[in-house]
């Protein structure tokens, strides 16, 4: 059985294997033993230190042309984006009886990461309890593992040590070819706007979250901001907004339910858990609005527009799968919400590690090049890799869900990608499941009791009839999820 | 003017030059020279086109190096070219009497970095205004970059994607080989007790004190835990504690007139900014302490004994001078507390950046090695590169403002270090200067006027005839203070 999982596991670290790109997997073994023989070759006849000062001299002036670029760059703006909103509307998920809004952060405060035995592990037999419980996007690992050398970085011990990378931006502790490289994915897919617009770096987009309520909060105010979200919300939302008890703002629970006109609204989209397309709910003129855009990436949905938002919120970790990073960025409009959210960060952290900062430059490098520079493999396009895994997974989970009869999953229409050329739906990062056989009012428990660890929809301030589901873990969690659902009735 | 700065800049490169350690600066010497010679045997070999190719890139790198000096020198010149051109930009207002306790929050709160154009950078001219505002360790850069490869760190792609580093930690996001270099480092130094102590990971020690802040504050209280400090305290104390306006804990002054049995005292050892040596103020069974000791090390002070409170800060940023690294560690006592910081840090950032965990404990490992592995030289012994250096500073200090007669500093006994074996003084990361001379009451306005940026007295509790100055800057830097200082009269 463990020599199965093995089998399994190994092969799941070949991307090659999903959809067509199969054939690519020879060209480029036979491509690389032919640089090895030619590096071979050269190293006999120059001497190693000649190749080692050659890289270093090379290295020197790819980095100064960099900085040189940046600096040029930063002379260089241009015109306002015009305004397009890409947002279809969004369902509505039925609320039966909510628990009370201080319940609700009580329990999410204490049971939001739930770190048990299984967390980020693999499986390690048949029978092993499989933990769908967090978005731990280890799926990504495998279309990593295949690019091999080409995402590594180096760092000198002596790189980047002062507290500060370019005290002439906004954001003072932003690392100059990381702030190049988010503007030109973004430019690449076309999902955000980024003319005009300040990037501010974050230790993932949790902390940028919180600094943009540190940043939307009126200062003056006698009592604290509400903070809202339409249902089925992020668990995490009101377990950060609450947690310190702040006297700037507070969790005030569904958006839909809010009555006044001075609020923060949160808006995920596509939303966390349930996929849906969304747009904010309220509208006054006193309303602020985050935008929560972690998931609007081609593998998950179709790229309707560039997103154009107050401030909206990204991270590597649902992008490229580099959750352990613990990268994010913001865009933002005003100039006076981004240097309240950067003073936010200095209070915090003081910066944002440059060890992330210096990586996610280069995974994002490597993403935006598999698309930009000519003749390359299929298995390079991180985007294409995750839609098609993700439909894969899709198709396999309908079915199983089918099979079962037990459960219903939401349903996305379709639509043109104005990335990819292709009409397709939402695939998103999490299931959103709900139990329709009766008897089951409490379908976590149930899952758990079958040995599958998934969030409750109690968390998401909805019945707990629904559960949050990754879909993001390694392929062989993903195919013992799909076994064990097909296997209930 | 810009030749001699580059001279400057290549020679503070070497850390040879400190102290004792020159005669091995010739060995070094000779030893290159002999790999020059080797590699200019192969010169001839490896044939014109590498020849070429070297001479090209070499030129391709001046060139770049010149037209960047040339910008930078173009951006600061309108700034800096005069002192007062300089000070204008910065926007600290003077204030002869100390303000009440929410002013100085407020003041805090909105000046703790107050990033300039200076910020990190190197003074361009001899009239260059100089920042020594920030404690930004660049001084350590030259050993760093003096030990060459040694530090470096090599990360793919694939590696640390997950959330989880290992969940059978109560740290679940702490990275095993940092949390055993931390070990590691400290029994060697004998700085803090390791045995059964719970290492938690923060990111910087600026995160950690709030994490510990969040874990000794009462659930269920119906008002604010006090927060105290005895005068002089760290200037981030308050505006940290306060920025958020948590109903857990606010910010309530200084220790030594604190009345109450119910607090958090913040114990800063050696202090910062004044250097001193320190114990709790306050005792009383409901009052707990959090210990800051990050500058408990011996390029500082002298080790008197392995530290043993019940939480206890560190950070790569005092230690080895990676301040860019965002990183720093907790060792704590109850098993209860750690795991609330735990729970702070998984709402902050939802755990720390594993890419400065790798590198951290790569840089501690190779602190380490430098002491541990035999055959060493002297030039890759961190502390004692350290300490030589802050001497050295802190001899030349003291002489500039003796010819000045118009500062006083603080006096250190001196003691005998456990982990040296020789008796010396402390030497802080900061001086703590007083105007002595009648007529100048506000000594930041008065340095600043001559070009020195420092950090009032207010800002620490107490008045602005104090200024904190770094004693960490890069060479040149540090040479201009002392020259601008023995001038003043």
């Amino acid at each position: 059985m463990l020599s199965h999982l093995l089998q399994n596991i190994l092969s799941s670290l070949n991307p090659a294997r999903i959809g067509k790109a199969a054939p690519l997997r020879g060209r480029r073994v036979t491509a690389m033993a032919k640089k090895g023989k030619a590096s071979q070759g050269r190293w006999r006849n120059p001497g190693r230190i000649w190749g080692l000062a050659m890289v270093a001299s090379l290295a020197l002036n790819l980095t100064l042309v960099v900085v040189l670029v940046v600096f040029l760059y930063k002379d260089h703006s241009g015109g306002l984006g015009t305004c397009a909103a890409g947002a279809a509307k969004e369902s509505k998920v039925a609320a039966a009886a909510p628990p009370l809004v201080q319940d609700k952060e009580d329990m999410a405060a204490g049971q939001e990461i739930a770190v048990s035995a299984t967390s980020g592990t693999r499986p390690v037999s048949k029978d092993s309890v499989i933990n769908l419980d967090h978005g731990d996007p280890t799926m990504f690992e495998s279309f990593w593992r295949w690019m091999g050398d080409r995402g590594s970085i180096v760092i000198p011990a002596w790189q980047t040590m002062s507290y500060f990378s370019d005290v002439t931006n906004v954001c003072w502790f932003l690392e100059p070819e990381f702030a190049q490289e988010v503007r030109r994915l973004h430019n690449l897919i076309g999902n955000a706007v980024t003319q005009d617009r300040y990037i501010v770096v974050g230790t993932g987009s949790t902390q940028l979250f919180q600094a943009a309520l540190y940043a939307l909060s009126p200062s003056d105010a006698s009592e604290p901001i509400s903070v809202v979200s339409a249902v089925p919300y992020y668990s995490s939302y009101p377990a950060v907004t609450g947690y310190l008890r702040s006297g700037l703002f507070r969790w005030a629970g569904d958006a839909y339910t809010y009555k006044g006109d001075k609020y923060i609204e949160l808006v995920c989209s596509p939303n966390n858990p349930d996929g849906s397309i969304r747009e904010a709910v309220l509208n006054s003129e006193a309303g602020r609005t985050i935008h929560d855009l972690a998931y609007y990436w081609p593998q998950y949905t179709p790229i309707s527009s560039p997103a154009d938002h107050d401030i909206m919120l990204f991270t590597v970790s649902k992008s490229t799968g580099h959750a352990g990073t613990r990268l994010g960025w913001a865009m933002v409009k005003d100039k006076d919400v981004a240097k309240k959210m950067v003073k936010f960060i200095e209070l915090n952290t003081i910066g944002v590690s440059k060890d992330s900062q210096l990586r996610a430059a280069k995974i994002l490098k490597v993403v935006s090049d598999g698309y930009e520079l000519p003749n390359t493999e299929n298995t390079s396009k991180l985007f294409d890799y995750g839609r098609r895994l993700m439909t894969m997974r899709w198709e396999k989970l309908r079915e199983a869900v089918k099979a079962s009869g037990i459960f219903s999953l939401p349903e996305f229409p379709s639509s043109t990608c104005k990335f990819t050329g292709e009409r397709t739906v939402t695939n998103p990062a999490f299931a959103w499941l709900k139990c329709e056989k009766e008897g089951i009012e409490d379908c976590e428990s149930f899952l758990r009791s079958h040995g599958m660890l998934t969030r409750s929809g109690r968390h998401f301030g909805v019945e707990p009839k629904y559960v949050r589901v990754s879909m993001l873990d390694r392929d062989e969690t993903f195919e013992l999820l799909i076994e064990r659902l097909s296997s209930l009735n």
